[in-house]
């Protein structure tokens, strides 16, 4: 499981403020933390109140590089912001994200096959989030097509069915959970599937739980890779459990920190 | 999701106790104590000390239904011991449960049309527990033939892909997923499909943990009944959420207080 940690993000008070102030210390504590607990790659997103992304983005992926050494997801809606963070990850970035849209998907394809990146790929266009599977499957084809025209290798995207919270759109989250098996037949070799797990439970009671299960039924479905809050131990524990089940992790009895240590 | 208690069992060292002792209030508190934390059914298993179990399933029936008004799975591998709990027995009973060998097939599909019971089909024969997903499917398609020609209705019809432990079949985990998933194809209306959950975890360390992974595995696979500790309260509460994840129960900040209520 390809694990992103997504706590370096200008949204959170404590990490806006570390970037509005240029606090170093906040930001690489942070991902020191993250990649203990298990992240194979941070994300990295400015958030929305800054006033200079593109060099708030320069300023985090170099401070995060002095202190880490794992793969950046170089996270904004503005090819700009992530090309700036791309010019200087030392290690094999994800591009965080394409939509379906055509010209948003060429150029952040080009961009992908230029600093030879992985590229994340939402499922949703102009006319906003899908409200079934179909739809889903059908944006995600669009990009996974366009992948492929371009000479783009299909293993390194990772297709994102669109996660809603469950108290607002309750019914999406089965169509979710079904677009991610059926994305696995959209290509081969097949292109991955990820999830930004957190907004599953935007605005509920109960986010660590709701959380938690959303994230094993989807890696039942298939799932490869998640955008989730490392540092929730119980969500890390019911992960490394599943993978032992789907029988990619060797039982034995210390099987939690045999996996950690990994 | 039909829910059956599993701590009425003379294996575990106490019920065997209260059983040869014909200890009431034991197996009486064990009876409620599940049915309010959720159970919609009961397990009775005399366990495999029981010196005469014709007459202690007998005992435990009357002993359960003086307390609580639920349905019994009549637990034994003997057939006229499960008959002794059917003729007492005063709502829909679960006959548990038959395998896919022939003759025992046809008596037991018998006993339950005569009863109007559930009945719960295991994917093994004579020549023990399949090592795959392809021969659980085969012995569960045989049950599901042999009720159809029978006239017995297949919407009463459980079928159990027979769960491992994981720390000695550690393969067979997904097996038993995806022989889940495929158990709705076999027929029209589709069986349901169960599975005695406790065995996953057997031996291990973690236990509660890689059972609640498992079932929440499970249930994304379409599950529909399991026989599990119904005490365990964090079991309870992943299941409650994984129905919430698949809208079968409808969202509310109490969610696991609403739904325990019910």
């Amino acid at each position: 499981m390809f694990i992103i940690g997504e706590l370096i993000n200008g949204m959170y008070k404590q990490v806006g403020k570390a970037i509005a102030e240029k606090n170093k210390k906040v930001i690489q504590d942070l991902a020191r933390k993250q990649v203990e607990a298990g992240a194979s790659a941070l994300d990295v997103n400015c958030g929305p109140l800054s006033k200079n992304p593109v060099s708030d983005m320069q300023w985090l992926v170099e401070t995060i590089q002095e202190s880490v050494d794992v793969s950046l997801s170089l996270d904004s809606t503005k090819a700009e912001v992530i090309e700036a963070g791309l010019k200087l990850a030392k290690k094999k970035a994800v591009i965080n994200s394409t939509t379906a849209d055509q010209e948003k998907l060429e150029k952040l394809i080009g961009m992908a096959k230029q600093y030879k990146t992985y590229l994340i790929g939402l499922s949703l266009d102009k006319k906003g989030v899908p409200q079934d599977k179909d739809r889903r499957i059908e944006l995600a084809a669009t990009i996974a097509a366009a992948a492929q025209d371009d000479g783009f290798p299909v293993e390194d995207l990772f297709l994102d069915p669109v996660v809603l919270p469950v108290n607002v759109a309750q019914s999406q989250g089965i169509n979710v959970i079904e677009a991610i098996r059926e994305f696995k037949l959209l290509a081969s070799p097949p292109p991955r599937a990820i999830v930004g797990l957190s907004n599953v439970s935007q605005g509920t009671c109960e986010r660590n739980l709701i959380n938690r299960i959303f994230l094993i039924m989807s890696v039942g479905a298939g799932l490869d890779a998640a955008i989730l809050d490392p540092l929730d131990k119980e969500l890390m524990n019911s992960l490394i459990t599943a993978e032992l089940i789907l029988n990619k992790q060797i039982y034995c009895d210390s099987f939690l920190n045999a996996y950690r240590k990994k």
